[in-house]
């Protein structure tokens, strides 16, 4: 046997992660129930076991986006895996495909449509605001696109795009519909299928109240037609959804190991989801963001979005003159274990993001963040 | 508010998954020590503590496949995304890339590459055999390639291929060398750097005996040179390096959120890898197999891969004449709580692939498994 270098292996002790309370922009932290539920051993990717836990992942997804879309499953990846696959599925080389940017995450899908050949057009609005379906049609009427991609929950802005009318208007113009609904999926209402979205997109670490690694993804039978008719293969194998349909469906098709555990925490966290129910869910959410705003406003600070398109699942405070946003985020995690988020782009040093989201979403939590606040403001 | 559809929200009882011992191709139970790291609250992925865990994984995969690697990482996916990862990265639209196929994986190398725009060239052999050092230089000579890709351990054979030479005729033809070791690293002797692998990927659920759902990845200065000279942009943004090497090195630049509870998990294995010693592990794994080999030789079975050539990780069985090969797996696993794997492409209804990967690679296993043969045989 040859000579087996040491030079990269540090001596270390078992894992020891400090306990923070995550109130930035995800990931938040899980439900107890949820971290529990990946404590046991993983089982195979084709055991009956594991194609029955998958059914009701499909199931609980469903409920929680009020979709009928068969193709509504969990992708093995974090939520921009998610993001990929639906720009990945629902575009083809050459579609002009509309962003609405005003945030950093519109600004991403222009990145990952234009890499799947797209002629990306871009409408774009200062951070923090909103598209007004005026100005959408007005969009959709110059460019005339084949894809519209639109964030439903902007977590760099924490703003919330309206979209009554929205899929009416795409089907007008015979566009698809793209919705990122990463910060708002459990926490905020989203009715899919009355709004006519095509694709959606989420995360598994923020309103569902689970930790992140599997992510959920749907699409409409419209888009699953443009893809049976699409020339050549999806650009990307492992978020091809010819191909995971044919494991998520009937065949039962190897395609690829999904990340059993993930699974396992992502079908109790839908499951405890739909137990409370999503109106009262949502409700909760709500509730506990006004609490925020009213003691934020109490201590003198401002939101950054018009209080009518606020997410109640995030929140952009503004940054007081004279205040090192960054050194006091850093404080408030040091010395009391709790995360907020920093601005991003064009919102960088000017507020800081407050997520309460999920299992956070409680008054207690906005009690311990508010008076870690005053402590170190 | 309007009407929430329960039609999609089953009532569902807390999760109950059986235990099964898992001696298929993958997933293989975990390390107790493992899954326990898993049960904690999740961080954020720009925590100190988080980048510091980071750190140790990217330290402890080099270790592990014995590189010194700058870019060594963990995917947030499964094995395919690493697999996927080192294409998108390594191949450039128009390159000319051949592929060694005598296996399941090496034909899945073949259609990924082709997805991103290579000119694919096929070496093939019958499932179960490798590629000689001569085979492969009349191979390059023939087909001038600019990457070569090679599977050292096929999952759907149990064959490993010879690496010693491959390296060198890569570099004697300007060509990088891309090697799947998903059911290779940590049970099987490797020496990236010595061989001259310029990518690697290989999966958590194998021979690092933690769950699936995060994926070593590697490339070479080499393939970053490449990397960084590439005409546009990476046509994969989720598996992009240029992007990642951001987050990952010592600039923190946010690209998505990482699945932390996976990353607790990988860290915490490949410290119980390094705890042990590569060699230890490799010598476990070998005298393991043997054991199993003389076991199943003593119940009259044959091993479909020559001698020489067998994987210490996964061994395929041949069916005995008249055995309905998917009945009795599907015995096992019902009766026994005990998964084997069944036979892939040409091998359908053929072998058997028994595995015997890290935590699992213990003789109790094997005696386990010979005990449950004899009875449903």
């Amino acid at each position: 046997m040859r000579t087996i270098s040491k030079a990269q292996a540090p001596t270390l002790s078992p894992l020891n992660i400090p306990h923070r309370l995550l109130l930035g922009p995800g990931p938040s932290n899980a439900h107890p129930e949820v971290i529990g539920a990946m404590n046991r051993s993983p089982i195979g990717h084709l055991d009956p076991a594991f194609l029955e836990l998958m059914d009701e992942i499909q199931s609980l997804l469903r409920y929680t986006w009020q979709t009928e879309n068969p193709m509504t499953i969990a992708v093995s990846g974090t939520g921009s895996a998610a993001m990929e696959a639906t720009i990945a599925n629902g575009v083809v080389p050459g579609d002009v495909v509309l962003v609405g940017v005003s945030g950093y995450f519109g600004d991403r899908l222009v990145d990952m449509v234009g890499r799947y050949g797209a002629d990306v057009k871009k409408m774009t609005k200062p951070w923090g605001q909103v598209f007004s379906l005026e100005e959408l049609r007005q969009a959709m009427t110059t460019h005339r696109p084949q894809v519209l991609a639109l964030v439903h929950a902007e977590t760099s802005t924490g703003a919330r795009q309206p979209m009554e009318g929205v899929g009416e208007l795409c089907r007008e113009y015979d566009c698809l519909l793209i919705l990122d609904t990463v910060t708002s999926l459990g926490g905020v209402p989203i009715y899919l299928d009355e709004w006519g979205v095509d694709l959606a997109y989420s995360c598994s670490q923020k309103g569902l109240g689970c930790p992140p690694g599997a992510s959920p993804f749907t699409m409409s039978p419209r888009a699953q037609e443009k893809l049976q008719r699409r020339p050549g293969k999806v650009a990307n194998w492992y978020l091809d959804m010819s191909l995971l349909g044919k494991y998520w469906g009937k065949e039962r098709v190897y395609h690829h190991t999904a990340p059993t555990n993930m699974y396992y925490a992502l079908r109790e966290a839908l499951r405890l989801l739909a137990t409370e129910g999503l109106e009262n869910s949502w409700e909760r959410h709500q509730n506990t963001v006004e609490y925020l705003w009213q003691g934020l406003e109490s201590m003198g600070l401002k939101m950054h979005v018009e209080k009518e398109f606020r997410l109640p699942t995030l929140t952009t405070v503004c940054i007081p003159e004279g205040v090192d946003g960054k050194a006091l985020s850093m404080k408030l995690l040091q010395e009391h274990n709790l995360e907020i988020g920093n601005g991003l782009g064009e919102l960088a040093g000017k507020v800081w993001r407050v997520g309460l989201m999920g299992y956070n979403s409680r008054k207690e939590n906005v009690d311990s963040l508010l008076a870690a606040l005053k402590q170190v403001l």
